[in-house]
């Protein structure tokens, strides 16, 4: 039957039209999330008289856009033909030359695009440029889809800060671990698999320094194929990162750790001495979150996955920096009125006040339930600093 | 298109076979959920030569059992057919006559039973009763459903006490209220109508008197249409009931308290003379919770919608009493590490200590996202007493 389940269980036919072509342009940007640093995913599928004659995806900043991998691929046969892209060609020139000029010169017919450039000074001019060349040019097929796919991209261009996903795996009384500190296991095995995956797809991973005293962990990315590493972020106010922590040690990835002007110059450079950066990052006793995270922009990291412990999270949340909260709710119950939370904060007086979650989506992975949604922003946030970390 | 989306997402056709007759007999079974007592809710669908000819379910606890409701339908035209039986017919003389005796009076063809009866000691007898007057009979179509749908029955005829539910609703990092005791509302509007549908399919709701004395709860079933009303219970060792509170005064429904024999008689006497029923159970300070089952199910109560707080939840998870929980889970965090939570317990020093669900259902209702399972059962419980209620 050629049939798939839609969102909401719907029954879509596959049948030939511009979402058919569409959806696999999204395929190919969605299969490359990650190895394109701050650049967006994008992708993009050339046809002619009913058939596929070029398929392109940007896979690297500073490479090739999806469009001329495409047109190189169909070579004579982009005459006439019709590209659909997931994102708007560029009409600039930035690393490469406009995308826009380039299928104006290869004489396609139409252009078909998911959605326009989120940044609102460009967008609309590489679609102007098309017109004004004589191709038909349609927006608007699977828009939010594509919108969705560089949502770590669009927020980067609009905020200059990176795209912070909170992720974190609870108990359901919402506990990270036991009174006595343990947490091996809370979440199952599809669950701790996905957030490799996740870590695949943000450039950066943060923890506080009492997860990696407690914890040790590698912060890398451990999938069944080749992945590519992350930076690894510590908040680290006091400098107390053990220099024989992994972090520290095992070079499977870069470390930078975000410190204050309190830290000791001595301690600094031990960790310089292996490779770890130390960027001193707050004049008081805390680390400046919003400071260290516009930092991090300027490094070209547009993205962050920030795992824990409670007291980062909270402080982070507090803060107003995170954009999206990736939950793993496991199926029981550990109890224990001291056992850390995944956010460690002050508490609001009124449950009206509580940060509430917008575009809820709710999946299963093996037995465990994982909640994902943005924060929605509000004015007011009590403070910018790392907590006592 | 004549196709359902099935659990899991498979199409499945809506196909004239066994499972056809079986879901509907399932349907009448279902909406008569909490209106047949200490008895299981039992469809029947009756069927001869491709048309429906009969239809029955059990509607009320000393009435007829649903075969019966559907032969009287079919009349005359019982003479063989096939009937579609969500339970094993009786075989016993009851409250009404054996149903395998009026199969074989009406001289039924063929009988498809969804399960047996769950009482093992008489598993089978019916169904060998009609085998043994030349009727066919097939069982195990639908066989998870109908036995799921009787799950409260099946319980109680095992082990003799109440099936508890417990029922909570808790923003994502756990908490029931804010830090102030603030809880209006938690969960949305969705969650909190399915709650009235949960009491409306239990014979009581329970609840510690600590929360009647904060929130002052009608705790009735409240639905577009008129429900049953449970019978409400609250858990009060020291007797510090109000006598101004809704349950005592409003009469919607019956209310029992727990006590121990430390509570003072005239206090017992003054919520009498309301109408509420006091019974003393528990010698020390604290009301035994399992007896208190007991005494429950001794009464015909085959069923406790358990809704908090977070002590008697707790109390009642470590005692082993809880058959099955359904947490609401709703989209927003509200901090405060004293805020409270919905199982207040001493907590396990090993996360694989932690309680366990099985049989694990993700649900979602409207951004609320509702976990429901049934606590593995282990040995070794801590207390069979209710909290400082």
């Amino acid at each position: 039957m050629h049939a798939r389940i839609g969102i909401g269980g719907e029954i879509e036919l596959e049948l030939l039209n511009d979402e058919y072509y569409m959806r696999l342009a999204l395929q190919l940007a969605e299969k490359s999330l990650g190895q394109t640093g701050i650049n967006p995913v994008v992708g993009c599928v050339i046809v002619k008289d009913g058939r596929i004659v070029g398929l392109g995806s940007h896979l690297q900043r500073g490479s090739h856009h999806a469009e001329v991998h495409a047109l190189l691929m169909a070579g004579a046969e982009a005459e006439g033909s019709t590209a659909y892209v997931t994102l708007e060609p560029c009409s600039h020139f930035g690393r490469t030359p406009p995308c826009a000029d380039r299928l104006v010169a290869e004489k396609v017919k139409r252009v078909v695009v998911a959605c326009t450039d989120p940044n609102p000074q460009v967008a609309g001019t590489g679609i102007e440029k098309l017109r004004s060349h004589g191709i038909q040019v349609d927006v608007g097929v699977l828009e939010q889809e594509a919108r969705t796919l560089n949502e770590m991209f669009n927020s980067f261009i609009s905020t200059r800060l990176p795209f912070v996903t909170m992720k974190s795996a609870t108990t359901l009384d919402g506990k990270i671990a036991t009174i006595t500190g343990d947490s091996k296991w809370i979440s199952g095995t599809e669950s701790r698999s996905y957030v490799h995956m996740l870590r695949h797809r943000h450039q950066s991973i943060m923890v506080g320094v009492d997860t990696v005293i407690a914890d040790d962990p590698q912060l890398t990315a451990r999938l069944d194929v080749p992945s590519i590493q992350p930076v690894r972020i510590v908040i680290d106010s006091k400098l107390r990162l053990p220099i024989e922590a992994r972090v520290v040690q095992d070079k499977e990835a870069k470390t930078i750790v975000f410190t204050t002007n309190q830290a000791s110059i001595e301690q600094m450079m031990r960790l310089n001495a292996f490779g770890v950066e130390v960027i001193r990052c707050g004049e008081g006793p805390r680390v400046d979150l919003r400071r260290a995270m516009g930092i991090l922009a300027e490094r070209e990291i547009g993205s962050v996955l920030l795992e824990g412990g409670g007291k980062l999270n909270g402080a982070m949340l507090e803060a107003g920096l995170i954009d999206k909260i990736v939950l793993f709710l496991a199926p029981k119950i550990v109890g224990g009125a001291d056992a850390p939370g995944a956010f460690s904060m002050d508490g609001f007086a009124k449950m009206s006040e509580a940060v509430m979650l917008e575009r809820v989506s709710i999946e299963r992975f093996g037995d465990d339930c994982c909640i994902t949604g943005y924060p929605k922003r509000t004015e007011g946030r009590k403070t910018e600093c790392s907590p006592e970390l």
